[in-house]
C-alpha cells in the first residue's frame, strides 16, 4: 500500500504545504527550522549543477540528493520530472532506486522539453509501470496543461481528462502547476476524485484560501530557490555597497548543520524553528 | 609568473572584493549581476553536499565545483581549506587539476579539524611545493591565528611570524579571517610585505574602511551562502504563515540561468547587475 503517514498528510482543506529542496543545506535547514516533509525542485537541483554535461545527468542527481538527504528526519517526495526517460521500465528502475534511498513520493509530469504535452497513453503507462513495481511510492501525476509556455489558454477539460486519466492508472494524487483560478480550482476538485496539489504563486493566493477553495497540497516549486539566489547577490552588493545586511545563522551554525544535519542543533533554534 | 590581471586587483587601498559561491547557481547569479571575479566558500561547498561520507570528499567536491563553473567569464579562486592532504606534492597536485579548470588562485589554510595550527614549516613546504609546480597560480596563504576557536587572544606576533614565512615561501597574498581590531589590520600591512585580504564581518568594517586602512582584499567568506539558506527557510515560513515574500527572479530567469549560465542573459537585468 502507499505510504500511510505521507498520504494521510494529503487533506482536503487543511493542504499539506511542501517546502521544496535542491541540496543537504536547504534540506537540513529546513527541517531545522521544523518542517517534516520535503519536496525536491528540479529547476534548483539543475541550476545547483550548471549546464547539463551529458545525457542522463538529470537521472543521476536526482538519485544522488536523495540518497545525501537520507540521514535527515523528514519525509522526502522527489521531482523525477519526466523520469528521464521514455520506457516506462526505465522510469519505474529509479522510482525503485529512489524508495531503496527513504523516498515516499515523486511528482513525474507529462509536459517535455520541446513545450508539448506527452500523449496521455504515454504518461499512463509510466504511471502503471510504477505502481506495478513499487506500489508504496505515493505517485504525484503533474499535467503541464497550465505551466508550458504558448499554452496561453488552457482547455480546463483537457486538463480534467488527463488528470482522471492518470488517477485511474493508479496516481494518489494529481497536480496542476499554474491553476491559479478559483472557479477552475473547485472544477478539478469537484470532477477528479483525487487530492489536488497546486503551485503557490506569491501574491496570488495564500494557504488558507488555497484551503478553503478545497486543496489538498501546495508547493513551493522552485520559490526557496529562487529566494535563495536573490539573497546571495543581494548581501554580496550590499557588502559592495556598504549598505546593511540581513541577519544570518552563524558560521558555526552552519557549520554544525554541514557536519552533522541535526534537526535538534543549534539551526533549530537560529533559524526560528 | 602569477596570473597578472588576477594579481593586479590586490590594490592596498582600493581592494578586491570577493563574493564567495558554493555552487553554479550562486556563481552564475553573482556573475549575471556584474561580478568578475569569485571565490569559493568551503563551508558553503561542505554543507551544500552534506556530511562527508568518505576521505577525499572535500578534494574530489572541490575538483568538481571548480570545472562546473569553468564555462562563466569570471576569475575564480578556489578555497583549498589545508589542500585536503598533508604530503606537498599532493597539494600541488590538486593545484594542477584547478589550474587545468582555469582556476586563477587557491587560498591555503595552516588550521586544521583539531583546532590546532599546522606547524610553520609544514605549510612553508606546501605553498613552496605548489609555487614550484605551478608559479603562474596566485596563493593566498591563509593563517588562522585569528579565526580557530579557543584562540580568545591571539597573538599578532604569531600571525607576523607565520604570515613573512608563508610570504618567503612564495605567497602572493596573506589572508587573516577574523582579524577585526584596526592597529592590528594596520600592523600586519606595515610589517607584512604583501597584499592583506581580511574576511568581511557583517556590522563591523565597511569596505570604505577598510580600504582606508589598506587592506587588499576583502572575502566575504561564508556570508551569501548563509544569506541564501536563511532566505530559503524564511520564504517557506512566509508562504505558511501568509506573508508577503520579498520579489525572487521569476522560472524562467533561473531556468535561463540554469541552461546556459549566460551573464548577458535576463539574470543580468533581473538582478540588478
Amino acid at each position: 500500500m502507499t505510504h500511510a503517514a505521507f498520504a494521510a498528510l494529503h487533506r482536503p482543506g487543511d493542504p499539506l504545504v511542501l517546502p521544496n529542496v535542491w541540496d543537504f543545506a536547504s534540506a537540513a535547514a529546513l527541517v531545522g527550522a521544523g518542517f517534516t516533509v520535503l519536496g525536491t525542485t528540479s529547476l534548483g537541483v539543475a541550476a545547483a549543477h550548471g549546464p547539463p554535461d551529458g545525457q542522463g545527468l538529470g537521472r543521476t542527481e536526482t538519485l544522488d540528493l536523495a540518497r545525501r538527504l537520507q540521514p535527515l528526519p523528514a519525509l522526502l517526495t522527489v521531482d523525477i520530472e519526466a523520469g528521464f526517460s521514455d520506457d516506462p521500465a526505465q522510469v519505474a528502475e529509479l522510482v525503485v532506486g529512489l524508495v531503496g534511498a527513504g523516498v515516499v513520493g515523486v511528482n513525474l509530469e507529462d509536459g517535455r522539453a520541446d513545450g508539448t504535452l506527452s500523449p496521455v497513453d504515454f504518461q499512463v503507462d509510466k504511471i502503471r509501470a510504477i505502481k506495478a513495481r513499487v506500489p508504496a511510492v505515493f505517485v504525484n501525476a503533474r499535467t503541464d496543461t497550465h505551466w508550458l509556455a504558448g499554452a496561453a489558454a488552457p482547455q480546463l477539460s483537457e486538463t480534467v481528462g488527463r488528470l482522471e486519466a492518470y488517477r485511474a492508472a493508479g496516481a494518489d494524487a494529481v497536480f496542476v502547476p499554474g491553476l491559479a483560478d478559483d472557479d477552475d480550482i473547485r472544477t478539478v476538485i469537484r470532477t477528479v476524485d483525487a487530492p489536488l496539489n497546486v503551485l503557490f504563486i506569491p501574491g496570488w493566493h495564500t494557504v488558507a484560501q488555497l484551503a478553503d477553495l478545497g486543496v489538498a497540497r501546495i508547493s513551493c516549486g522552485s520559490l526557496l530557490f529562487r529566494a535563495a539566489i536573490q539573497a546571495a547577490v543581494d548581501a554580496a552588493k550590499s557588502v559592495l555597497n556598504g549598505q546593511s545586511l540581513p541577519a544570518v545563522p552563524s558560521y558555526a551554525d552552519v557549520n554544525a548543520l554541514a557536519s552533522a544535519g541535526d534537526p535538534a542543533g543549534p539551526l533549530h533554534h537560529l533559524l526560528g524553528g
